[in-house]
């Protein structure tokens, strides 16, 4: 069983893409998923209802009683600055949405509202592991082999080579827990393979992480991203800063666009394009996992459509099956005695 | 009249590559363009022999006259140190290449030899503009809209905010001179459009571009790149650190074939694609300036083939003919001038 709890509020086509991406998650995902809507509960009725007697939905109504409201009056907007958001609305929907798990009335959290907001809140609701300095969004990256794990994606900015390190064990364990690789390789990114090639922390942390117990394959370049690996390894996992990981993410999310539409202006036909890239697409990977908390919180991208915000459900779903969070938990213990 | 020397032993492919490349400039650029072949004098002619008796160069002959060889016994390898390679190998390729313009014989480089060994010889024997930190590699990313210019792109790593506002004002001489562009844009690359967005350098940075004089239209993000600008702005000139430019250049190298091969597999036509995308194909943009340097030194992709070579040379002929590197320099005593 998965009590998965849905900021209904959050993202730039709330209510209406949150509730429907909860009606799709409970007609295609597992029977033992239930959802708590979190948010105004006249807002998110009327929003239920609405899609329930659309013909589209109808058919979710059989599954009504795997849905719950739960009632928060406030909201915290995009524009407004996360710590004091949070802090001063302490009834919104991302905060008290949060606050069921250490209630232990849910399992998980999803949002698709402000990520800046998500992380204070899952901060100071659910706190980070023992040991742990900064948590850290992973992003999966479509590739020409397998999707790489991308952490981190733009909770932090100028990481400290020992965060490099704890974003490798988080990722690592990601990697294990939601995309079943065994023993995943674990990349640095640098701007060339050899050692010394790199910034100041980055080589730093390639010292850190050849004695880190962990599969690491040594620094990775940019182009090995798309890639998915270099000639001698596919890659899982690639730690780097917030800061050049959220570059290249929003650098990703603009190339398929660019191409797109530059070759539908050279002939190519617009719907083979869609199809051919849709395993590039975003939506059909869902939210990025907010790593290091005691809990389980999802952040989905605020232009998240419905079907974005039933991969984000699903996400959720296998990170409380799997027991990624107990097993950060474990990693982080161990890998802090075998320091000691 | 334009005088450019050619690293004839540099680059993957070298001679046949560079050789080739010359050739095909001296058919399709300007006749007032000549061009030295630096290198090993039996093996330049070997390859020069060979190329102008094969059908696809016998044209070629008629622009023998403007071209010559000089000859460079030594050449400097990719898997050298940079700085030893130089100092050790006066006579290399690479350094006596440049140092026929602190002679008055020859007005610019073109390598697609070891980038670090490039950058090493160019600020050894062309110095640094006065006031000047660090060079800068300016390269060309193609966009949705116009290309944009964005530095560093791998010259520097960890760089100061003083020096991203020297690289915004190299940028934007480069993209007037080079690019045609009138009052040019100069956008800062963060995560987020909020001058408190990012990391401590580039929120510095940030405050230092609003009063240094340019054009400048705040912070832009990853996806801005590929769109070319924003909804306010079209973006002429971005500026990043040389670690983030570096690993965005190379991850943009890797996803164009990502995404024909994934096309391909979609079952769209090979030939509609490669024909699509060309426009989008480096070797169709040519070299890199170094920037900042008392001279021209044109950075080729290791990889160049024959018509990167010819783009590369085509990007020299340009920065002598439109007299960049006297218009840095002029800028840059403005800049010192009007700051003291």
């Amino acid at each position: 069983m998965a009590r998965i709890a849905l900021d209904a509020m959050g993202g730039d086509f709330a209510p209406q893409a949150t509730v429907a991406g909860a009606l799709l998650a409970l007609a295609e995902l597992d029977p033992a998923l239930s959802i708590q809507l979190v948010g105004r509960t006249a807002v998110v009725e009327a929003q239920l209802r609405s899609l329930l007697e659309s013909g589209e939905f109808r058919a979710a109504d059989a599954h009504r009683d795997r849905l719950s409201i739960i009632e928060a009056p406030d909201v915290i907007e995009m524009s407004e600055k996360p710590g004091a958001a949070v802090r001063g609305k302490p009834n919104s929907s991302m905060v008290l949405g949060l606050r069921l798990q250490t209630e232990g009335k849910s399992d998980a959290f999803v949002s698709a509202g402000s990520t800046g907001a998500q992380m204070a809140a899952s901060l100071m609701v659910l706190r980070l592991h023992a040991g742990l300095k900064r948590p850290a969004i992973v992003t999966l990256f479509p590739s020409g082999r397998r999707p790489v794990a991308v952490l981190d994606s733009g909770a932090n900015v100028d990481c400290s080579a020992e965060e490099l390190v704890q974003f490798a064990r988080l990722g690592a364990t990601y990697a294990e827990c939601m995309l079943g690789r065994e023993n995943p390789t674990v990349g640095l990114l640098s701007i060339g393979e050899e050692p010394e090639k790199g910034n100041a922390v980055t080589k730093e942390a390639h010292q850190l992480l050849l004695r880190a117990g962990l599969n690491f394959v040594g620094n990775v370049e940019g182009r090995d991203l798309p890639a998915g690996g270099t000639d001698a390894h596919a890659l899982d996992v690639v730690v780097c800063d917030g800061f050049v990981g959220n570059v290249i993410l929003k650098f990703y999310e603009g190339v398929a666009p660019l191409m797109i539409e530059t070759l539908r202006k050279a002939g190519v036909d617009a719907i083979q394009l869609q199809a051919g890239l849709k395993h590039l697409d975003y939506s059909e990977h869902g939210g990025a996992p907010l790593l290091g908390v005691k809990g389980v919180s999802i952040i989905a991208h605020g232009k998240s459509s419905p079907r974005a915000v039933k991969n984000a459900i699903k996400v959720a779903y296998q990170a409380v099956t799997s027991g990624m969070n107990d097993q950060i938990g474990q990693r982080l213990v161990l890998a802090t005695e075998s320091a000691a």
